[in-house]
């Protein structure tokens, strides 16, 4: 057998996010079944402080990797210029995604980058033009979208199990009550970090609606007609004015390639509600916050839907048998690694983009977003809304 | 103690709901713990035959009420001129209901109407303001709102035991594949009789997210600012063009006295897909399908919610425990002797609404309801939507 072939990542940040992305790549891939590829660390860049970088390697690079060695930087434009980085997993906030991934793609790194892609979505048709020009790949890292899980369930979808799907409601809802919970600095709630639930935990809800109503249609189905938003509402934290909570209406042109009718979603995002209170208190309490209603039965997923363990299927018919799964992560795995072996594979095979997260759905997503914002009245400030490039950030 | 006041009602119509709404008021008021008042029926009138009131009178009232007797009539203009009938209960379809309760205050007699009250706001407007210049009790016959679990849940959110609602979700949808469940001209898809699914189904989803964000409200806090609809859509039955699947999404100016924030509903209906293709497997397997909000927990109601007996209240705090309460009918109730009650002690009283279903909430809903199709492109015949009177529609 072939050794795996080894991808050299550049990690651009080194926060929470990027810690779990570090850990779960550095997980033996066979573990999972994973044989032909080999993840490795060979930069990590904090914005302001090479001591970070080095801290990040100490921490959890060095622990796991013994060769090759990780190089650490105290600036991202020092990182995207290594050579010996192949890709950059991009995890800063996501008002800072469209300056950094053009500084990636400006030094010809391909790009793996955290959700929300960007504020607007004419920044994110910039990041893929610019991949496109320069042939480069480029993704959104949805990692759910990529979880043996949510395969499972676009499978039933496909397989007809639930027949057409003519509505879906997904909830992504943390339950803190913000005055509480986060500082007005905070970047759940500070709007010059993009705060706010739309483009934090509502990218998760839409995540769901387009993997279950849109994702499942061929590729040539979905660009026929596109979905549109018929409502969408929005509250306001009251100190900082970044939206606590956030509902879109949705209609899908179809969801199966014989649909008879339209298909609707409802998508909703919160910060003082939970989309389950009861969650820890136990299966015979808990309730599904993800729910695919089908002519035949329904999918319900139990959240937090950005990493869902389990779902159940309801058959209409009440002779057929209910299915009720729940996946596990493999030893100290978070998940972050599935959508690191996509791209990885997508890259080395010369491909621009991954087919579960293609360019076009991004796009879509990043429109039905603005369109929200444009509705309820949400702006961001105009550094961070902005498609030109360089502008500096506030450090990230 | 005194003998039970007598009420004496005169049934219009003699189908499927007024037998059950029948029955239901016969049943000895004791076993509930009413002891103040009786219901008698002492007319029943079918628009078209004799024998049909006949008949109905034979199986329904005659086993249970020896005195007084009951009068059939094969004209509903017969009933309403009877001077041994105290209130009308309209039981035809909503189509009707305009011109079926204007010919009962036309001629002095108070009404209890089902819902929904009537096709459009201005139909409703008027037999209000009929109701009032002729000093007529009248009620629009939600009877859901009347049940205990009803009143028990209404109790939890003005206590605060859920804190501020800010989000409500509520599903009536039955499951049934229109093509394959109702022939054309059945109530439910012919739009001579107002089908679909928001006059039939919806107008539950719309009663508990205004019991729970709108009628735990003072009534002078609740006339201060009004719910606005913030987005409606709809699929259409592919024969009928009546719609099929219903989503609306609302906006409450506040949801407690001391309300922080906007509170929002989403109000969904549907015949294709079930609000819980679970129900009847068992509480292990069943979801709730409305679900109200609130900052410190959230009550749970298992379907179908015309005629909920479970729910549940999650406090956010897992040191406090979940209440789970399943509530029993008398024996061998439906459930619409409540509203019957408190329609006949409001009358009793001299009142001409009755506190629940007050005429400013209907008119509200019926305005919702107006919206929703103005939004969504759906109209009934001009016959049905005519606030002429009388207008000789095909009997009923």
């Amino acid at each position: 057998m072939a050794a795996p072939k080894q991808v050299r990542w550049g990690m651009m940040a080194t926060g929470g996010i990027v810690r779990t992305f570090a850990k779960d790549i550095l997980l033996d891939p066979s573990t999972r079944n994973v044989v032909d590829i080999k993840h490795v660390i060979t930069a990590v860049a904090s914005s302001s402080s090479l001591s970070s970088a080095q801290k990040f390697i100490s921490e959890v690079v060095a622990p796991v990797q013994s060769t090759p060695s990780c190089t650490p930087y105290g600036s991202y434009e020092d990182l995207v210029k290594d050579p010996n980085v192949d890709i950059i997993y991009i995890g800063t906030p996501h008002s800072h995604h469209f300056q950094n991934a053009m500084l990636a793609l400006q030094h010809n790194k391909p790009v793996l980058c955290e959700k929300a892609l960007t504020v607007n979505v004419a920044q994110a048709k910039k990041l893929y033009q610019t991949a496109k020009e320069k042939g480069l790949f480029f993704m959104e890292a949805v990692w759910t979208r990529y979880f043996p899980i949510s395969k499972t369930i676009r499978k039933h979808i496909m397989d007809n199990d639930i027949g057409e799907v003519v509505r879906v409601s997904s909830d992504m809802s943390i339950g803190a009550v913000p005055e509480d919970s986060f500082a007005v600095d905070h970047r759940m709630v500070n709007l010059d970090l993009a705060g706010g639930c739309l483009l934090d935990l509502g990218v998760y809800s839409l995540t769901w609606a387009f993997q279950t109503l849109y994702h499942t249609l061929s590729p040539s189905l979905r660009e026929q007609d596109r979905p549109k938003v018929v409502g969408a509402t929005m509250t306001f934290e009251p100190r900082t004015h970044a939206d606590e909570s956030t509902i879109i209406l949705l209609e899908f042109p179809k969801s199966t390639p014989s649909g008879k009718t339209k298909a609707h979603a409802v998508a909703t995002t919160a910060m003082r509600v939970s989309d389950d209170p009861a969650r820890g208190r136990g299966p015979e309490v808990e309730v599904p916050t993800v729910r695919v209603q089908g002519e035949k039965g329904e999918i319900q997923v139990w959240g937090p839907i950005y990493r869902p363990t389990r779902y159940r299927l309801v058959p209409k018919d009440k002779g057929q048998e209910v299915i009720d799964k729940t996946f596990t992560f493999e030893a100290g795995a978070h998940g972050m690694m599935y959508e690191a072996d996509a791209a990885a594979k997508a890259w080395l095979e010369g491909k621009l983009e991954s087919e579960s997260m293609t360019w076009q759905e991004s796009i879509l997503i990043m429109e039905v977003m603005d369109e929200v914002r444009r509705k309820a009245g949400l702006k961001y400030p105009d550094d961070i809304e902005t498609t030109e490039y360089p502008v500096k950030l506030k450090g990230r």
